[in-house]
């Protein structure tokens, strides 16, 4: 299961809460395995996970009847299912395949004619009309949080999203797996770029060779920041009809999706012969993700570690190097916790998986960075690179 | 400009609205041509567009200083910017390029400290705190409603979301532009994948050439459908392991991205020879579809045209067919009004764009589906495919 189970349960146990609801897609497909495709690909259509503390086997699952299909198909460990809404499908006389039955199964359950309907006949039905609720905002449309209140007078409703962010910033050894999987896709697709530049070559050239590797390992294009030269400064640059040329830095900072979880890293390459500046600021960059992996490891401070990385960037070629954060937590979501900032109240945990970076950007020149992914063990980080952080000449 | 200027400025007017400001992904980008990366890749951060009417030329763009790059690299029409948030980024000497120099013009304009306070510094400046604000309630954040409404006490806030699909019913031409290009990307993809059906090869090795050309085209995957034999009965079929075998049929229902527009496209090959079952079914599903398409033209009613392609379906071969829509506006969305459905209170107009679709899945057996893009025309509809929906037989 992707959901850290044990920490949902210790979680609620010390914030009181007696349910904790996913509305989010991130947050649906973290807390069930259930990808529900619609609302992925869109804003608005509705799925809830109603997990249980502490009898977690007893949560529910409430999906629209038209995605019912995929329930059947997928890894969900979430037993009590309940749907909203009709969709018409027909049956070839007697089923026998296992996955016919399981859809036709979810078909002839009772259905609830929105998925608020049946969410409020959930917490109903599951004794939750007294109890303390976590509800993750995000997912929920305006209107539906007035409905509960209103429904469940004498219930406790509390944003959840934050409880969520707290329990997925440790992930599971699925979890894991994943994102290595999706760090080391990214990896050979930045290999695959690079493999066909050359003068001339445009931005778009490199991205599409980047995102052909991607999903040729079954992973989907999701960050996809490509750019040559001065355009590399632009933190978000995406990928123009821009041609490369002599002497120009070739800056990533990319990641597909991977069975749902991200990958975000970044890697410098230049094209001809590095000047001493390229070399000076990218060795300090470097050095300070060094430095700050050096550093991580269970019950340090996130805000500790950016100083070091911080301080290490300046003290060894970037004197005036600001930056707001350092680094993040990766999980199904591009930026889970912690947050390693010179403020963040995080500390280190292990099973914690992070991307540590310090880019740098300077209109007119350049953009330089360096971002791992890595997970926190007991005793400092383990990689889940292949490649490291160094500048990269290409010719 | 992908906005519909004249038919928000119309709307606006027939509904007395002062203001609309987009807050989803979708509404950002279609108001002003604004992608703002982060709010597309996950959910929470935030970037708003105030539309206002009568004074178009007079909107406002609310922008994290992170994402102020893609701003000052796209085709963003408004032009009172406003950003909010900190983001440390240097300068090389005195900046020449233009690009620069329009990322530098953002970075020094004064930064509110969250989106919410900036939108609430726009409105207050743009002198609407008594107007009536039609706000796409999609995209905001929970509270923020509150907030607006506590701060601006004699304004009247209403929901803009059903305004937005409104407006976005019907498309201008660099809409239809994009849409052609997707649909016809798509087509592509899926013939690229045909071209590696062959005994054995599994579901994901044809997703895998399907997403491959969908890249190589510079569009993204979004709805990936493909689906063998029993397989394609289930109507969001994901790619499996599963490998083709003989007098299988292969169902897609796909689309890719392309420049922010969606497509959404079905066909269906059969792999060796087609049973009568197969030709006939299918056939009476595309004869429902080629009468609906036939039917279509301004000032026709949706409601009409679904009694008449699922009569043609059901007199044709399927006189069990049921179907709660046989289609749906398609744009930067991929469902966009109209519905086309029993009950439906649309009526056809020039410039909308549709997908026309009679899907039939039947547990045990397969699904079968034809899926057109097409966009409506004074006199009927003009098609944005290149192929027909006929079976199309591999060997």
């Amino acid at each position: 299961m992707l959901l850290n189970a044990q920490r949902f349960l210790d979680l609620a146990r010390s914030v009181n809460v007696d349910a904790l609801i996913a509305t989010s897609p991130e947050n649906v497909t973290y807390a069930s395995g259930y990808w529900a495709l619609s609302q992925w690909i869109r804003r608005g259509p509705q799925t809830y996970v109603v997990l249980l503390a502490p009898d977690l086997a007893a949560s529910h699952l409430i999906a629209a009847t038209s995605l019912l299909d995929l329930l059947a198909d997928q890894d969900v460990w979430v037993e009590n299912i309940h749907r909203f809404g009709q969709f018409a499908a027909e049956r070839n006389g007697t089923l026998t395949d296992e996955l016919d039955l399981a859809q036709a199964g979810y078909y002839d359950l009772p259905a609830q004619e929105t998925a608020i309907q049946a969410l409020i006949e959930v917490i109903a039905s599951a004794g939750l009309s007294k109890a303390t609720i976590a509800v993750d905002e995000l997912g929920l449309l305006p209107g539906h949080w007035e409905m509960l209140e209103s429904r469940f007078p004498r219930a406790i409703f509390i944003p959840g999203s934050q409880l969520f962010r707290s329990i997925r910033a440790i992930k599971t050894g699925p979890e894991v797996d994943r994102l290595r999987q999706v760090a080391q896709i990214t990896e050979r697709s930045i290999a695959a770029a690079l493999e066909i530049a050359e003068a001339g070559a445009s931005e778009l050239d490199l991205a599409r060779a980047f995102h052909s590797q991607t999903v040729k390992e079954d992973a989907l294009p999701v960050l996809g920041c490509i750019g040559f030269g001065s355009r590399s400064a632009m933190p978000n640059v995406q990928p123009s009809a821009t041609p490369l040329a002599d002497d120009q830095v070739i800056r990533f900072d990319v990641g597909g999706r991977y069975r749902h979880y991200r990958a975000d890293i970044a890697r410098i390459a230049f094209f001809g012969e590095p000047d001493l500046k390229t070399r000076q600021y990218h060795e300090a960059l470097n050095a300070g993700v060094q430095v700050a992996l050096e550093a991580i490891r269970p019950g340090v401070r996130a805000a500790d570690v950016f100083n070091a990385g911080v301080d290490m960037v300046r003290r060894d070629g970037i004197p005036h190097y600001r930056r707001h954060h350092i680094g993040h937590g990766i999980g199904i979501d591009g930026y889970d916790l912690p947050d390693i900032s010179a403020h963040s109240p995080d500390v280190f945990e292990e099973g914690m998986v992070l991307c540590v970076e310090t880019p740098f950007y300077e209109l007119g020149w350049c953009g330089l960075q360096v971002e791992d992914m890595v997970v926190v063990r007991a005793d400092g980080v383990e990689t889940l690179m292949t490649t490291d952080g160094k500048l990269e000449v290409v010719s």
